[in-house]
């Protein structure tokens, strides 16, 4: 793959963070002779420069017109007021993607858009609860799921769904396709239930436990609550955006912990409950460790 | 600490699992001039012998009779069925404790005892999810609190707490004491609530994802679901000897959650969230990495 053809040859990313910088730098890495853009604050772009993260820096989202690929890799509302002014700027050549983690918004927004332009959704599917440029690495996506949401998952009329694909790939990524629905659905069980079930259990917990508790607790609170520390600068645009899909998710656990609150001396439900958990649990594992 | 004088010549370990295991081990580690007996099943017994964990082996709690520490290993309600027996054979000058996960149950049926026997409770808190003799290993209780609960934790008139925290600091662990009311209820907070919770979560969103959406789950959801794995067995019991302090847990976290379903589209309360979430885990970690 390293030495190919890119698939884009001259690719834009707006707002380079943990994601969008690990993009220029696995881009960069597979295609060197791709030409990578970035648009963000100039601290950002200064250090991407000297990291060699990048070619070129702008400061003005009209620093689009030129590329093949441009990237959304802001928040996620932030991807959605940038999009329509983006869309103005981009050749009609261009390709849209956005990295954010939902997707029916964006989608949406796209559909709406007045010129005809061609956008997909996608989702890296990375994990690491640190964000930021400078914890980006070019191997941040590797054999990492990336769901692409066209429009209609079922049509590819521009081939925009298989380019983006096969430039995912070459990030190192798995690329699986889904409607933007399914996509908000799946995440917010996978992804938004345990996150927001972890914030809400730490923060009850550090509550009522405080500091001197904290310290007598072991390994498996530790791995719980590693998402925790997960930036609310993120989050608040997820639960914005995906809010009914999160709502109902909330409801199937807080329905669960209830019974379960009323079950802690039936034996035969305890072991049911626990039975199911490291079913689902083993099965989450497989083909991992 | 390696040649000194055992501070209890003779142990019997009652329940060879992953934590009456890891203590024979160190024990025999630390004071290699002391002797182990346990109580077990002929097979892991058997293996407790070839790999030299234990001095001798028995199948009847008799063979308590000699020793000057009775430790019970098995799980919580073994424990308490057992209790009276043990304490029936063991002689005066033995100090018997546990290693339950719930205190009040076991420190009260001490209590309850007819002759005059000398009980102090005790909780390692080893954490990893994978219990059985074959894990046992005498590093496990390495700089891990080991929380001593006797009757009454404002006096010690026989010695037994400050001999037991000697005995659990030559094994590894950094002993303290406190009553089993505050065990429990600070148990409740730090470590049943994040497991039912984890197992709760864990059997709802793999019911709902199946194995092909957990498929595309991140590293967040294999760490925060690791305890999912967790064997009925031992939480069956914590959850019958603990679910008052258990269910008042849980009702702090159901009406975070509910509150958090309500508030999804409210930037400020996210925010404010993930914050204390934020500032509770990196109170979590101090001192840790």
């Amino acid at each position: 793959m390293s030495s190919a053809e890119p698939i884009f040859p001259k690719i834009a990313i707006v707002g380079l963070g943990l994601i969008g910088g690990s993009i220029a730098f696995a881009a960069r890495r597979t295609w060197p002779s791709s030409h990578v853009l970035a648009i963000d604050r100039e601290a950002v772009l200064r250090e991407a420069l000297s990291r060699r993260a990048i070619d070129a820096a702008a400061s003005d989202l009209s620093a689009v017109a030129d590329a093949d690929l441009v990237v959304l890799a802001a928040p996620v509302r932030q991807n959605l007021s940038l999009l329509r002014e983006v869309a103005s700027h981009a050749s009609q050549r261009a390709l849209i993607t956005d990295v954010g983690g939902t997707k029916r918004a964006i989608v949406d927004a796209a559909a709406r858009l007045p010129k005809k332009t061609v956008f997909v959704g996608g989702h890296p599917l990375g994990g690491g609860a640190r964000g930021g440029f400078e914890f980006a690495t070019a191997g941040l996506f590797n054999r990492r799921p990336w769901i692409l949401t066209p429009a209609d998952s079922s049509a590819d009329p521009t081939g925009a769904v298989e380019r983006l694909s096969a430039f995912v790939s070459g990030l190192g990524a798995a690329p699986t396709v889904m409607s933007a629905a399914d996509h908000d659905r799946l995440m917010a069980f996978i992804s938004h239930l345990p996150q927001l079930t972890v914030t809400a259990l730490m923060e009850v917990l550090g509550t009522i436990a405080g500091a001197s508790g904290l310290r007598l607790a072991g390994q498996g609170l530790i791995d719980t609550t590693r998402l925790a520390s997960s930036p609310a600068s993120v989050w608040r645009d997820i639960c914005a955006t995906n809010a009914d899909e999160i709502a109902r998710a909330l409801d199937l656990l807080i329905e669960r912990l209830s019974d379960l609150r009323g079950d802690l001396q039936r034996e035969e439900i305890i072991d049911a409950v626990f039975d199911h958990a490291a079913h689902w649990r083993a099965e989450l594992m497989k083909g991992r460790d």
